[in-house]
């Protein structure tokens, strides 16, 4: 029997495993399901214990079946940092921040494609296309890279441009797209036929959503065994939720967990805010203006592919979502900066949804939370405006500078 | 009785632990020394093996005496990536990467600065300074942010702009210096009584070898308590080698390994090669030019604090080392790039070496040798010089690119 299938996440037909087959006829996401009871039979949490931590360490619940497959570039296993000062401050009973930056491309899509670019090379595909943001591109780029598999980008034009850069020096074949990340999508479609490569966007393949899961497994496993009782996370494309989902799910399966469901947080900024605008409106899809106000960071998915199944996650958890201006994001950058932290928009927008949430009162002075900050905020300097600073000669130059 | 205690590593005087006292009278090097047959009663491999997988886990071989002062942003327990493919090309047995580019600060400095403003804090010092080619500075920043300490940072202006830029990120009082690090080290000796600064540049105070120790203590554990035939750093002021070196004693005199030493190859950048220039000369420190033609990397530092001591390692272990051409890091940071491990110039010159050392024959087919990688490549980035790209539309204009 094989140790997983596909199952529709809308009318819960199941289907053999195929890589690359994510939408069911009924126009619901076909997500992979485990047979936990076998799995459940070598898979313990002592024999974890003794496991290198890397996020293979949970291959028993990842699709890949070769393990010379296994494309890895040493992902996973983040540090979890307490943030103890903020929780008398707010107050708050407990703080974290997973500290996804810290993965090999300096963002947390190193996850997702270490499992998607393992299952093409279990497929034996040679060539990839990304529609994103930046750091999904790099991901793919590296992996790509370590894999020998020829990568395609395709980037708005107006995304970072270290990220961009980032994607040159793993050797992708990198274009910029007058356009938004659905546009760059239609690129990789228009020509799947005559290039020949797999889409790996987002919800395209089985991959990312699975290697994502990671973040949920691992985040249980850093608590003891435990869920926070709130994930606070910047949400684009939604493969982040639905893997942190499924983490849950499956842990509970397995009988490791217990208790209810992490409340889940999507933060958006302002402007592309479908996952906001949606629940506003009783948790019916709501369309979205063809051109979006909102700057180009990874939460600027006018239309994420499975919004409906994003939707029921957050309703089930009993979470929100919340809209943050840019403003708001950029000071959030500038706090967690101060205090030692390396935030990008993304990951500071989860620090300004904690922060209105607790001054809203939706936040209880009970809960626990865990913050994701998913990249380095390096990695979207605006070259332009690097700072200016004094340059000196002597110790002299430093007295003069403060006078 | 003290868990350690200071000793010098040229008259063998010892001292009572003093955290900024690294000279001893003679001219040698302070570094501490722990009094394993106490510290082994309690630290066993065991005992080891149930804790985090921080850095922090050698607390025990750490010279913080208070939990509560230890100031950690997630740091250390980085992946060592096996490269497989090069072992058969090279050939050589056994080859790894050390990916410190993975910590908090996005390079091997987190370390250090742990420990360094850990001890700050313990000592109730409410101001440090450091001269820095830039990661050292970045990581002061990060870390002082932290432990809400002030940081100055002192950095020569040619240095990499966004590695500046990071500095200001975490809030340190940034300067650039018109000359190299030693002038930046004379700054900071010049305002010590003015300012009241602790100056934390390498082999000032006691935290950053201890620290970069846990380097070499990661690496015997990762590798099953065995260290590797060679490790291949990419060396400036020295305090990585000194560190792993220590590691190294340490663990034979726990009884936790045993063999040869490593041998230790410094690799830098032809031009600024005080180690491979002394060597040359016999073992005796060669005189540096006042102005070196090098880049401005961290392995840019023409007087290390202690080259004797580096120089008595090397020999020690019967490594050696070698200086490599700016062309020749610069195609090793794209031939790691082309493999998805985002190398910065010095992390690249260990490739270089590697390459180097495998040609002239130093390096055997049986030797297994590890590379340290100690920073992320996109914080090298020249801004001028980003990639020019195409910007594309629809799938039509991707296909007249090709044209």
């Amino acid at each position: 029997m094989n140790r997983f299938r596909l199952v529709c996440s809308r009318c819960s037909l199941t289907l053999p495993f195929r890589y690359n087959e994510m939408k069911c006829a009924c126009g619901g996401t076909l997500l992979v399901d485990y047979d936990v009871e076998q799995i459940a039979r070598t898979f313990t949490k002592e024999a974890l214990a003794a496991r290198y931590p890397t996020m293979w360490r949970y291959k028993d619940l990842l699709p890949v079946n070769e393990p010379d497959c296994i494309v890895s570039l040493g992902e996973g296993w983040t540090p979890l940092l307490r943030m103890r000062e903020w929780e008398r401050k707010l107050p708050i009973r407990q703080l974290w921040i997973k500290r996804e930056e810290q993965n090999p491309t300096g963002s947390f899509k190193s996850r997702g494609f270490s499992v998607a670019v393992s299952l093409l090379k279990e497929a034996g595909v040679t060539q990839a296309a990304v529609p994103s943001n930046g750091n999904a591109a790099g991901a793919l780029a590296a992996y790509a890279g370590r894999a020998g598999i020829k990568a395609y980008a395709f980037i708005p034009s107006d995304c970072p441009p270290l990220i961009v850069q980032e994607c040159v020096q793993y050797g992708a074949r990198t274009f910029l797209v007058d356009g938004f990340i659905h546009d760059a999508a239609a690129i990789i479609e228009a020509g799947k036929e005559e290039q020949g490569w797999v889409n790996v966007g987002t919800l395209k393949e089985a991959g990312r959503v699975e290697g994502k899961k990671t973040m949920g497994l691992e985040l249980a496993e850093q608590l003891g065994w435990k869920f926070p009782d709130v994930i606070i996370y910047p949400t684009g494309g939604g493969s982040g939720i639905i893997g942190m989902w499924k983490a849950y799910i499956e842990l509970k399966a397995l009988g490791w967990i217990d208790g209810p469901m992490p409340r889940f947080v999507c933060v958006q900024e302002a402007g592309c805010q479908p996952i906001v605008d949606s629940l506003a409106a009783g948790g019916q899809a709501a369309a979205q203006p063809a051109g979006v106000p909102a700057s180009p960071t990874g939460m600027r998915v006018p239309n994420p592919p499975d919004l409906e199944l994003i939707l029921s996650i957050v309703e089930q958890s009993g979470g929100t979502a919340i809209a943050l201006s840019r403003s708001e994001i950029a000071s959030a950058v500038e706090t967690l900066g101060a205090q030692g932290i390396s935030a990008s928009p993304e990951g500071a927008a989860t620090w300004a949804g904690l922060l209105a949430s607790c001054e809203s009162g939706w936040l209880r002075p009970t809960d626990s939370v865990v913050l994701f900050n998913t990249s380095h905020a390096l990695k979207y300097s605006k070259l332009a405006s690097l700072a200016q600073l004094p340059t000196i000669r002597n110790y002299r130059d430093f007295c003069n500078y403060w006078k």
